[in-house]
């Protein structure tokens, strides 16, 4: 850093009417988690223009219930991101919206007794009912042996996407090809409901085998494509280190922003800044980076609506 | 919560052009600390256009240095906040702005002992030169014998606000007579300025008195006019308990919104949500209110820019 | 909470030469996160020595290179802990410490770049030598055949610890016949390793298998056996969704303790307190249950010292 | 760091009856915040025995109601520290305990609501009777003519301390002459209690003159005196930051240690780490520092458990 050449800091000045995007691009002049949040719409717009550059997406926390469904939709159908990794609870919630249930707008100031006795779950200030499980085990007892002939889980989940009615991630992976991975599918209620599938006596001398070697295989494989990467972390858990462990063969990430409210100093991947993965190689010596502090419920729609204003896709 | 009553996740769609105050908005139907930050606009839009109420920010923080200067004197000019009490440090920060000087954006990985060499103070991404101050001295020097008359931190400030130059948050206040709070100005540049002059050879047999009990007498009164009380909370700190402890003689705030990073269960005050205050009588158990966990920089341009579409001011 | 019989704060007094548990019994009767602290290492006292009671321990972040791996065996060796999920990271870091290697006391305050030329790989303030990898591709290489005839990833690890020379937490479980659970196996060292090993010319033909359903029918079936369950979630992550998953069969455990440092406004299952659960069916509604907020590395030594004062084993 | 030399790490063993000091000592060798535990306690050891440094403490936080007062004390009778600088809550709730009435142990989990038509104030999961303040308002009338004689903050704080019947901070502080710094003496309930006194009848016609500036200058006199300077930083607030705008004139402390669970990046100096204040001439850049983040009601007794073991007094 040149201490010689620093620009002040530009105090932002809010005008009537002012879009999301001119707001983005004032926090970039100024400091703490806004300045990083403003760094991180310039280092996605490089990334998502150039041709040459894979955007890989990482999924973790609960953001489906939270309300980025269609944030995500959107990104994947326009081709912001083009590999895309998440937990299984989030595919899970976005299949139960796909067969048309909701999450609801909650408390998470309640007595989690009485929520458990009207059959509600609760997560954090979002509230879904239970009986959902119902109505998605029919439709996986039902679809059961197209799915389980599928080879491995990125194909399971585009399989899953193509018999969903329901606009969906699912769905928009599976039209627009585009690789979703999952590396703990069995540690979500989708996991269960296959499980539970076989369970049934219809399915019950079964098989069902998805191998994940499979799809990490193809993840090393699509590293190797294009010239450069991105990376867009979305808190961190298996998605981040997923991604990261393929990254580590091609030395890095060339680009990445990662969004998270965890700490670094407990040492967990979802809490490390992405400068740590320099060390391993799973970002470049040389990338453009920044890891923003703040919930993604925030700062998620506030970056792509300074994206969408910038790309024209 | 009626829980038979539930209304559904809208998940958030992003359009291109979209302006902050429909971000804002959408965030008020989906979950997490987005619902949060959508119901705080919500809350403040009632407040600042309910003539009956009186708002007092409480502003704690670096954050005139982290970049929310204009924003606060834009607050201040527009009637939007009624009362202000912030620490001796963001005072200082705008005086040496008022008198020419910047703040710089800077790092927050960057070698402390080389900056401490080359005279640059670190806020942790933002910098400030060293040099600024001997001006804001000589300024105290020069304006002693006017400063000193005063009798309260209130007046004091004032009296700095009318002295000084340039735009500022102690001009503001100056001239639209919002009264102002500093209950630790000691504990500042300003301060520290104060106690050097006395140490001049001009000004070494005077006295500075400012009696921090009347400043205190003076929001125990003000708390009594208005028939409402709305607060602001950025951060926690001194400002935050000056302006609860004095609302606890009309038994609390009706509404109240908290932008804070710090956790609840070390039990400092910063971290406190506004709804254990109802037990202190701090806010009122009808009271509206939300804590919003977000970095002050990202949280408060988005609300001031969503108000600003909803308030004629 | 029974507000007309409440106790008074004793604050806690030191001895020379007092014993961590004596602190930890004190902690107990103050407030904040120590109060928690005390209460966790009661909860799990009961837990333990009760036969009745299966205990299951979901350890996720970074444990392993941070220290915690010779608590975590003695835990699984005296059977505090009847049931083991992990991450793949913590039992690749074991595995590499079996086989001889160290994880070594780093600095968080580095140059990364510098780290990644001197091909160190950096865990916050914890280093590891990448030339780890080397050697534990060959030991994979070398064992592939015995361990790819392996049905599931419990299996799979018992047989990695059989083979490994040296001391681990595999090993333990294996000769403990501890049932051990990784729900992302591919997401790790581990997974890569077994990945290249197939790229190899001696074992290019060979197929790897690992049903996780198999996994996740096994621990959907032991969660019925005892008649109470005692979870420990340290971090949160897979391991602690693998384990409230199955808890949900038997509608929820008896007893918890959770020590995270994750916030629960962000939605995330890392940091949702175990209260939450209850809605779910994760835990009962009558449990005993507590969540502390502590880096675990600090927590976790002191209630496993307050726990093996108290506990006959 | 001389990347050639590193020690590994050493797995933390619990023994039976194992001593605090023992696992102090263990967690230096470990990772993450551990190990920043087990280095606060040696560079406290070093700072304590060393008769030519002076040791700063500042006490944020509600850490008297938290249970922390016995320790304190203990430190302060036994000198190892030597200028205190706390909040006027700290002091409030000491007054009180020392006045005869207790905090209690509480829950964070309640109907805050309730709690007020209780008259029960709630500090996290600490409960306080609203009606202390009777007999606290009580004790300064009563003794109001031999406080407000006192010409500054510390005096007034000693005068305090000589008055109150029981053993308390301000008694210790007191009769040991420690000086006793608040810098926010009228934001708190002390301050409450002065102001209210002087509503009274019998004393309505006199003044309160507490020098702040006196305080003030008292604090840059005393920085200079000793040969090295240590500060011990429980959470941040106007303690910290009255502590480190004294150590700028000497450059900096020699010796530091903080505890906070407050983050860096959104700038405020409560979370900001011991390193930042390099730049400022808060800490020297030779100093022996450390950050631990941790809730110091767990942090703090176990490192004044280690250090009274290690040091003779």
């Amino acid at each position: 850093m040149d201490l010689s050449k620093l620009k002040p800091i530009k105090h932002i000045k809010i005008k009537k009417g002012m879009k999301a995007n001119e707001l983005v691009k004032a926090m970039k002049e100024i400091g703490f988690n806004a300045k990083y949040l403003g760094q991180a719409a310039d280092i996605l717009e490089i990334a998502v223009k150039d041709k040459d550059c894979m955007v890989f997406l990482g999924f973790a926390g609960a953001l489906v219930p939270g309300g980025m469904k269609e944030i995500i939709i959107d990104m994947l159908e326009k081709e912001y991101v083009n590999v895309f990794v998440t937990t299984g609870a989030n595919l899970t919630h976005d299949l139960i919206e796909a067969l048309g249930f909701h999450h609801y707008q909650g408390s998470a100031h309640v007595d989690d007794a009485e929520l458990n006795k009207e059959k509600i779950d609760r997560i954090y200030n979002v509230f879904m009912k239970d009986e959902v499980y119902e109505a998605t085990e029919d439709f996986f007892v039902t679809n059961f042996d197209s799915l389980i002939k599928k080879k491995n889980v990125k194909e399971f989940l585009w399989e899953l996407g193509r018999l969903l009615p329901g606009r969906s991630i699912l769905k928009t992976c599976y039209e627009k090809k585009i690789p979703i991975f999952c590396p703990a599918i069995t540690d979500s209620g989708i996991g269960l409901m296959v499980w539970s599938s076989l369970l049934r006596e219809e399915h019950k001398n079964k098989k069902v085998y998805l191998n994940e070697f499979d799809d990490l295989a193809d993840i090393c494989d699509i590293v190797w494509h294009p010239k450069k990467r991105a990376v867009l972390y979305l808190g961190g858990g298996t998605p981040k280190n997923f991604i990261q462990q393929a990254l580590q063969f091609v030395k890095g990430a060339d680009y990445g922003v990662q969004i998270t409210t965890d700490r670094a100093d407990p040492g967990g991947s979802s809490g490390a800044p992405l400068q740590e993965g320099i060390s391993w190689g799973k970002m470049l010596p040389k990338a453009r980076y920044v890891t923003v502090n703040c919930d993604a419920t925030i700062a998620l729609p506030l970056l792509f609506a300074a994206l969408k204003d910038r790309i024209k896709k």
